[in-house]
C-alpha cells in the first residue's frame, strides 16, 4: 500500500488539474508560477550547495553536495512537458539525487515551448553536455537523468550524441519519461483515473505546444520528441523508474523494452500505487527515497564509485 | 488596499493556525515540517547563490547575489518563535534581500528551543558575528536583519554585543520584530482579528518553551529575551518594518519609540494591511517588493554604497 506520505503528491496534482480547469484563459506566466511550486513538497537536502552557473549560454544550476566526487558530473533536465518546470521548481529533487549519490548535478533551465519549439531543448541539453566536456570531464563520468518530458530528453540527448559522432556519457537514468508523444500507450486510458496529473488533454496540449501543430504533425514520431520509437543501438545503460498508477506507464515500459530488444543494458524498475515523478516526495515519503537510493546506487556503479556516497 | 497577491500569505496563515488547532498533541517535528513551508509562498529570487557553512560552529546558509560586494556582509536570523523556522524555510525571504542589497548574507541556524533555552539564539548570533570578524569583515560592512523572533535577535545581538565591548555593526533592520514577551502591547488584542497567524494563545506557547517555564519568570523581562525593556544607549541605526494589521503592530511601535527616545536613529515604516513578515511575498506581492527594495535602499546608504544594487 502507499505510505500515507506520498498523498502529499496526489493532493498537488489534484489541485493542479481543478486550477488549470477552472482557469483555461491563464497566460503562460500564470500557468509557470502554478508549476514552480512543484518542488514545495519535497524535502530540504540539506548539506548540498547551490551554485549558477552559464553552461556554455544555457542557463543552469549547479547542486553540489559537501564532500562531491572532484571527477564526476551528473546532467539534469526537468519535468513539465517541455513548457513548464525549471532549476528551480527542481532543485530540491536533484538536490536529492545529487547528495545521495555523492556527485554534483547540473539542473539545466533549456528553452521552453512555446517560446521556442522542438528540438530547442534537445539541442540545449546537447550544448551543456559539450560544455561540460570542454570543462574537463570525461564521458565515462558523466551521466544523464531527468524527469518526465526532462526524463524524454535523457535519452533523446543520447540520440543526438550518438547521431553527431559525440563521446557518450557512461549512463542515463530516466524518471516517469514522457516516451511516445503519439499517446499510443494503453496505460494513457487505462491509468487515467489513477494518475492524478497526466490527463490525456493536459498531455495532448503540451505535445501541440511543443511541435507546435495542431496534433497531426509527423513531428510527433521524430525520436528526438518521442524516444519510444528510436534506434537504440550504441546507447549506455539505462535505468528507468516509474510510478504504477502512472498514465505513462506504458511510456516507461515500453521504453524499457525496446530498448532493451536493441541490445541496451536496461533496469526497469515500477513503484506500485504511485504518481507520476513520485520522487518528488524525496525527504518526506519512503517510496522515493527508496527511489533515490536505489538511483544513486546504480549510478554509483556506473561510475565504478564505492557502494555508498561519502 | 492589500494587493490581491498579499492574500496568500493571510491563506498560508489561517492553514497553519487551523491545522494546528486540528492537531493539538502534534511533536514539535511535525510542527517544524508545517512551517518548514513558510518559503513556498515566496518568489525565487534568481541569480543568488546559496553555500552552506560553519560559522564558528553554528550551521548557516550563505545567499551570494551575483556580482555582491566583496567587503560587505549582512547577518540574518530567521523568525518562528526561537522554536520552529531554519535557514531553508527563509532562504528566498533573505536571497530576496542579499540580491536587492547586492551584499551575501548568512542565514544562521541557531539552536531551537524546547531542546535549547533562552539565551542559546543570542549567543548563537553573538558567536557567528564573531566568526564574520574572524573573516575579516570590518564591523561597519556588517548589519543585521531578521524577522519575528528573529527580528528581535536582530536587536539582542546588538544589546549583547555592547555589553561585551565588542565593537558594533553598522546597522541593523528588524522586521516585524517580536519584543515584548509579556504580550502587553494594545495589538495584541486590537489586532487578533486581523493578524492571521500571531493569535494570543500561540505567542504565549512559544514565550512559554522558548524561556522553559509556564509564563510567570522575570525572563520575560530580561532585554535578551524582550528587547522592548532594553538600554539602547550606544546603538547603531535601526530600520523597522511592520504591517498594518499585525498583533505585533505594538511590538515594533513601542520599540522604535523606546530606542528613539534613547537617541538611536531609528527609521521605522508601517505597510497598512499587512500580515506578519509579510516581505515573505517577495517577488510575488507588490508590498513586499516595496518594503525589500527600502530596505535594500537604507542598507545601502549605511554601507556608504552607491543607491542601486548592482
Amino acid at each position: 500500500m502507499a505510505s500515507s506520505e506520498s498523498q502529499a503528491l496526489s493532493d498537488l496534482y489534484k489541485g493542479w488539474v481543478a486550477t488549470l480547469a477552472a482557469h483555461p484563459d491563464w497566460p503562460i506566466d500564470q500557468v509557470r508560477r502554478l508549476f514552480e511550486h512543484w518542488g514545495d513538497v519535497t524535502g530540504e537536502p540539506g548539506d548540498v550547495d547551490y551554485v549558477e552557473a552559464d553552461a556554455g549560454g544555457v542557463p543552469a544550476l549547479w547542486a553540489i553536495p559537501k564532500g562531491a566526487s572532484a571527477d564526476h558530473v551528473i546532467q539534469a533536465t526537468h519535468g513539465g512537458g517541455y513548457v513548464v518546470g525549471s532549476r528551480y521548481s527542481h532543485r530540491k529533487l536533484f538536490g536529492h539525487i545529487a547528495k545521495a549519490t555523492g556527485v554534483r548535478t547540473l539542473i539545466l533551465d533549456y528553452r521552453r515551448a512555446p517560446e521556442h519549439l522542438h528540438p530547442a531543448p534537445v539541442e540545449d541539453a546537447v550544448t551543456a553536455y559539450r560544455w561540460l566536456l570542454g570543462q574537463g570531464y570525461q564521458p565515462r563520468n558523466i551521466a544523464l537523468t531527468g524527469d518526465s518530458a526532462g526524463g524524454a530528453l535523457a535519452v533523446t540527448t543520447l540520440l543526438a550524441l550518438r547521431d553527431r559522432g559525440l563521446p557518450l556519457p557512461s549512463a542515463s537514468a530516466p524518471l516517469s519519461p514522457w516516451s511516445d508523444l503519439l499517446a499510443t500507450g494503453k496505460s494513457n486510458t487505462e491509468n487515467e483515473e489513477r494518475d492524478h496529473f497526466v490527463k490525456r488533454h493536459l498531455a495532448a496540449n503540451l505535445s501541440a505546444v511543443y511541435l507546435g501543430d495542431k496534433g497531426e504533425s509527423p513531428a510527433r514520431r521524430d525520436p528526438l520528441a518521442s524516444p519510444l520509437y528510436a534506434d537504440f543501438a550504441g546507447l549506455p545503460p539505462l535505468y528507468i523508474q516509474v510510478g504504477g498508477d502512472e498514465a505513462l506507464l506504458d511510456d516507461a515500459s515500453r521504453l524499457a523494452e525496446a530498448a532493451r530488444a536493441a541490445g541496451v543494458d536496461v533496469t526497469y524498475e515500477v513503484w506500485p500505487e504511485q504518481q507520476h515523478v513520485f520522487q518528488f516526495l524525496a525527504g518526506t515519503a519512503p517510496e522515493a527515497d527508496d527511489a533515490v537510493a536505489k538511483l544513486a546506487g546504480w549510478l554509483r556503479a556506473r561510475f565504478g564509485l564505492n557502494a555508498a556516497a561519502a
